[in-house]
């Protein structure tokens, strides 16, 4: 009845497979392999077209984009709410998932491809073109080409930090008070989207967020390390 | 009970604007003159510490992103509904309210913004960063230190015209079968977000955005220009 292809429990993948293991609800598990290519093969681009993960496949309709797919979760599967009933509190949410897709999620995005240089650059470079003419969407198709050529340049570096230093900032800010949880006491798609992105922060970032520097940070990524839904996380990584 | 912080009826000040109007819902209408920086007040910083608009104010509560105040308004108004009950076309509406706040906007902001540099040039260099020194987002304040010194380079403006171009091949694309809305037959937060941006396509674009090329586009521009809420938005607009 259910489906979700992705690979595996990181980044925009992490996003929907967490809240289905939240939810409790029972799906097949379709890892792709990204270094194979997987996701720009016909037989699932016969599902997306477009070669993105993660698609949720549900009653044979597909829904897209990682942070609409939760919010269709919430939707088609409500009884065990990830979004708060107060509509203040949802548009909250709302504004803190909208801030990872949007900021978030692009600078460190731009810090994981680079770091994909060495990958991309040792690939044949026919073998490379043939790759990159294969990729449906254009702006992934310009990041691959740009990782697999001279990677990002120190200024695009150097800006993706600056604003995941933003991003520590507001996380810490947001977790002001004592709060568990992103909105308060309410545990909510807003945890699950920021710890899609949030455990990259220590590695990449050591010097900015850390125990000592954002303690709150430290304490939350340690509550949501011991969700049993997250500690089930590794059951869903790629099989290499 | 409701007030609407905003610019008038243009790109992301229009899409809450529009929501208000299409559901009837009385407010208070409090423009704020950009070119007047009233945006960086105190007064308005009190309200919003980002000074960035729309933001919505409901019963002392504050809503900020335009996107989220037209869920906020659905999930508490949804008398008048513009957001569909099936849970699948409610993800479609999602996919196309997000495409044009990550992709859409960003884009059309860099052509706007640069279209900003004249009159940004001209203000005298110690009012200007005085001006810079008062704006609370750092993003805001690095496009506005951006448009007032060089503007945007000729690579970054083909680039922002690039992802035009997608973005009027998409709402063409979207439009095919006779549709007379983005979803179909029910008029959406998608059709009004979209509306916030897209009138500005024939302008901007008009070797790609006119009624031979995309007639599609031209002929739901004019449903939309026919709506009657669309139709009292001059009364919204800034008095000058």
């Amino acid at each position: 009845m259910l489906a979700l292809y992705h690979f595996g429990p990181v980044a925009n993948s992490l996003t929907p497979l967490l809240c289905l293991l939240e939810k409790g609800l029972a799906f097949d598990n379709r890892v792709l392999d990204s270094r194979k290519w997987e996701h720009h093969d016909p037989a699932f681009r016969a599902i997306n077209p477009n070669g993105v993960v993660p698609v949720l496949v549900h009653e044979g309709r597909t829904v897209g984009e990682s942070t609409v797919i939760n919010e269709y979760l919430e939707d088609v599967f409500p009884e065990v709410p990830l979004r708060p009933a107060d509509p203040w509190l949802r548009a909250e949410m709302r504004v803190l998932t909208k801030y990872v897709d949007e900021y978030f999620c692009p600078a460190l995005t731009t810090i994981g491809a680079h770091g994909a240089t060495p990958f991309a650059s040792k690939i044949d470079k026919a073998e490379m073109a043939a790759r990159l003419a294969n990729m449906p969407d254009e702006e992934v198709r310009r990041k691959w080409a740009t990782v697999s050529e001279t990677g990002y340049s120190d200024e695009e570096l150097a800006d993706a930090r600056r604003k995941l230093g933003n991003c520590i900032a507001r996380l810490e800010g947001i977790l002001d008070g004592g709060r568990p949880w992103l909105l308060g006491e309410f545990y909510s798609l807003a945890d699950i989207k920021w710890y899609s992105m949030a455990p990259a922060l220590p590695r990449v970032m050591p010097e900015a967020c850390n125990p000592d520097a954002t303690p709150r940070i430290a304490a939350w990524l340690e509550r949501m390390a011991a969700r049993p839904a997250v500690l089930a996380l590794p059951d869903y990584a790629p099989k290499r």
